[in-house]
């Protein structure tokens, strides 16, 4: 397992409510795929969102957003977390 | 106070001990500015960083990094926390 960052870029002026709606579908389809999405944040200015996810690859992160609802990431990044 | 995720895409190969460093001097100089970096994570992979801050404006956490030791962010979004 790694740690994963992506952002999207394009969810326009999509409300919060229809992130944390999307985010339900994420949640309801990451099991199948062994990824755990620990956070996410939602840029409503800016039309963007970053998730961050426990994942055992890139391609299976990729997989959880693309079967819930389609939106998938611009890019993923393999993480690490910062010190405390 | 607002809560700001940023990119910083140009960090190059450094390693993760000089991430950590750089986060020291911003940590020794956000209070001056009245943040509070919560969180960053490093992709050695891909040269990126991404901070987390409670800031009181995107003006301040920029000026952060700036003081601290001149790595300034390429993007910064005003974000929202998502629903646990």
């Amino acid at each position: 397992m790694a740690l994963y960052m992506d952002i999207h870029r394009n969810v326009g002026d999509s409300k919060r409510e229809q992130i944390d709606e999307a985010h339900k579908k994420d949640l309801a389809v990451q099991g199948k795929y062994g990824v755990d999405i620990t956070d996410y944040w939602h840029s409503e200015k800016d039309g963007a969102v970053f998730c961050l996810a426990e994942a055992p690859s890139k391609e299976a992160f990729g997989a959880v957003h693309r079967e819930a609802h389609g939106l998938e990431a611009d890019e993923i990044f393999e993480v690490t977390q910062g010190s405390k």
